[in-house]
């Protein structure tokens, strides 16, 4: 599977050993960053993780701060991605088969590595499951207008 | 503290403990629905609560549905608000200190009345930190306008 996965700079350890972890399953990973311990700010990558998604560059995203709350409202004003905030295997179940999410956010200095691991494992083997469903996730891609700045 | 509220169907039995507690505790609480259990669709409350707030028809709101993944996402769609989806208090008060969010989501099939009392307390007696979250904060009102559909 195409994965793409972006932290800021609270969560590069935890990005780092889940990149390495999927690739060793075989799963395709875009890295979007960040790298490095220099401080950075959340926006930016949950927005480069949101359209990489929403560009078809990746099936679905990994997005990683420190309590993981930041970014995922960061990835929610792309308007054609769908990003859960989790923090055990349940929700990111859930996520996939009620909201169709097509990214998770996780926070590295609140769950570790066996439990982002099993969320992003529930998240991954979870499919939609279609039905009722189906007319809540469209209305999550026509919001009303009120807020978008110009 | 004028304090807006939103559920689906799956969360009314909540809604209506968290809005007698909060009236008792002397908040001003706005009551936008649902109230019945016939079956609604989250993105419909979302979107109504974020406007309520970034209207400033209250200071804070609480969104809830079953898993809370939904309506967090809805209310996100609006870059005047930040929505935290939170199953603790630590977060709750994370998401108030570090990133100014305006708006709690919580899950009423995943946790219970006692937690969410205890996160919705920690939201509203926590106040922003500033300093170097500010400029984060002023990004998440101005993301890229890729995906906001016309």
């Amino acid at each position: 599977m195409h994965i793409a996965i972006a932290s800021d700079h609270a969560a590069v350890a935890m990005k780092a050993e889940l990149v390495s972890w999927l690739r060793e399953a075989g799963h395709d990973v875009l890295d979007l960053g960040t790298d490095g311990e220099v401080s950075v700010d959340y926006p930016d990558y949950g927005y480069i993780l949101a359209d990489a998604v929403a560009q078809g560059e990746a099936e679905l995203g990994i997005a990683l701060c420190g309590s993981g709350i930041g970014i995922s409202i960061a990835v929610n004003r792309n308007a054609a991605v769908r990003c859960a905030l989790v923090s055990e295997p349940l929700s990111a179940s859930l996520a996939r088969s009620h909201n169709d999410a097509n990214v998770i956010a996780l926070g590295a200095r609140l769950i570790g590595i066996e439990m982002a691991k099993a969320c992003v494992t529930a998240f991954l083997e979870t499919e939609f499951a279609g039905g009722r469903h189906c007319g809540r996730v469209e209305k999550l891609a026509h919001p009303p207008l009120h807020g978008v700045p110009a």
